[in-house]
């Protein structure tokens, strides 16, 4: 089995995909980028920025260009499908930290968007991100073969959507009890959808810019759904072993909910051991690219042993 | 000039194709339409259902069938493309219902869906529907060509987006003054995103789906820039002269509002002028297409004179 690049190596990647996903999306979310003849709203798109700039390490951005890399597709077109990847990402924090959802008064650090602005401007801000994913998908500049733009465009709705991120968000409010019992939780099914089909679509969008072998495809499929779990088994061990100051918002807020995470289902040594597997898991899965898969095997690695 | 087709005629069409789009929804929406291994959660799917289903005269389809039948195009893919089309309309209207935002009760008739159930699960199913248009209208039955699958995508979320319908809500809001004064209100500029940009995508739809030349484009182009106007002046004037009953919900909510609307700025006398200039200006935009364009000169019309 390879080492995998070295830290610092794949530090610097990482803070290079964020500053380039930062450069495209201030272009994309530019004051200019409205025809003149259309009224801009400047309050609505002042809101997009506050919360899709400046912050974030960008990991999914990072693992469309990292899984597009294995297949040699240019960065530019990689970093254009990661920052859409990124809006639909920004746009669930911004809606999930909503009072009537999850209720937060802080993210990375910063009041969030319904704090900083109110509740109607903040959901319309996540409206408009979610929207404005699909217009940068679409785009000609991210392949010349517009049946690749377009099957990057129905997976992403996927991950987004209810059988993805979205219905995930669903069922672990249901399972914080909001809308009476609903009976035993499946964590790994809940987050699957919730957190792991966006870091999936980071990977499975790289496979479709390279236009992937089948073979080659499920290899970053299952790559992306080992992941995916790993990512979000460290989360819960983050929530009670984190502290505030790193995480940018409180931690202990699992336990305040009584909500059942990978950690309360197979304790926080279980959750370890199962972090470690999927670890290796997602390194076999890479086997097949050989000392291309490198950079994803560190992310691997980087996602688990994370400390925000 | 043509006459157009006979109101029976066209009250037949609109109705048949509210129950077609009716049954593509129900087949969309369907429990059966997630993998079997994707957990379904019920309540949002439930939720989705609740506020697409059983009602509303699907304007936004019928343009979408109609303006496609001036080329020929069959109608089961337009019916797809319309019911897309109708999931964005249908999220708008979740949101904007919400306490943060409209803080409308009824809708159609019934309880709105945060009244029904709740704001987080109402703020989902939007969230979902919007996604899920995404899904719909990249499906490979709408056209053997994927870069007009992909035209339709993009000329959605642009319709949709912050240039679109979210941007006009959001100058909507602010022009109630809810973010402190923002002086005089281009009515007809918020107007032609929020409510014309979806009515003006059904039309050019049509045309994307036809492989319209540039000038057959322009022409439809006009029509439903016309036709957007001329339903939001309609509305404006039945929130003065409409009656609860036929309209579903409360009139008189703009006044309440102190909101600037076409009737404000117009006047009553002044409102119907421009709508009869308007239909004026649809109809001659459609002289191209003949006899041909006579359902959608009908349609204007229609939009022009309804009760609700």
């Amino acid at each position: 089995m390879s080492t995998g690049a070295s830290t610092k190596d794949f530090a610097s990647r990482l803070d290079q995909t964020a500053d380039d996903t930062e450069a495209v999306l201030t272009k994309v979310l530019a004051d200019g980028v409205l025809p003149d003849e259309i009224a801009r709203p400047k309050r609505l798109m002042d809101a997009m920025r506050y919360s899709s700039l400046g912050g974030g390490k960008r990991l999914r951005p990072f693992l469309v260009v990292e899984s597009a890399a294995v297949f040699g597709v240019h960065r530019e077109q990689a970093l254009l499908v990661g920052a859409a990847l990124e809006c639909i990402h920004c746009y669930s924090l911004i809606h999930d930290d909503l009072p009537a959802m999850d209720n937060s008064d802080l993210r990375r650090g910063r009041p969030t968007l319904h704090k900083a602005t109110d509740d109607a401007t903040a959901i319309l801000a996540g409206d408009a991100l979610l929207t404005l994913a699909f217009d940068i998908v679409t785009r000609d500049e991210i392949h010349e073969d517009a049946t690749v733009r377009l099957l990057l465009t129905r997976a992403l709705a996927r991950c987004a959507g209810l059988g993805g991120m979205v219905g995930g968000q669903m069922l672990d409010l249901a399972g914080e009890g909001r809308f009476g019992d609903t009976g035993p939780v499946d964590v790994a099914r809940v987050q699957q959808m919730k957190t792991g089909a966006l870091l999936r679509y980071g990977v499975i969008a790289g496979a479709l810019l390279g236009q992937a072998t089948q073979k080659e495809y499920k290899a970053l499929d299952d790559y992306g759904r080992a992941l995916g779990e790993a990512f979000q088994i460290a989360d819960d061990l983050l929530d009670v072993e984190g502290d505030a100051a790193a995480l940018g918002k409180p931690a202990g807020a699992d336990a305040a909910l009584n909500k059942t995470t990978f950690v309360t289902q197979l304790g926080v040594e279980g959750a370890r051991k199962r972090v470690a597997d999927l670890i290796a898991t997602a390194d076999a899965s890479l086997s097949i690219f050989g000392a291309k898969g490198d950079v994803l095997r560190a992310a691997a690695r980087f996602v688990a042993e994370r400390k925000n």
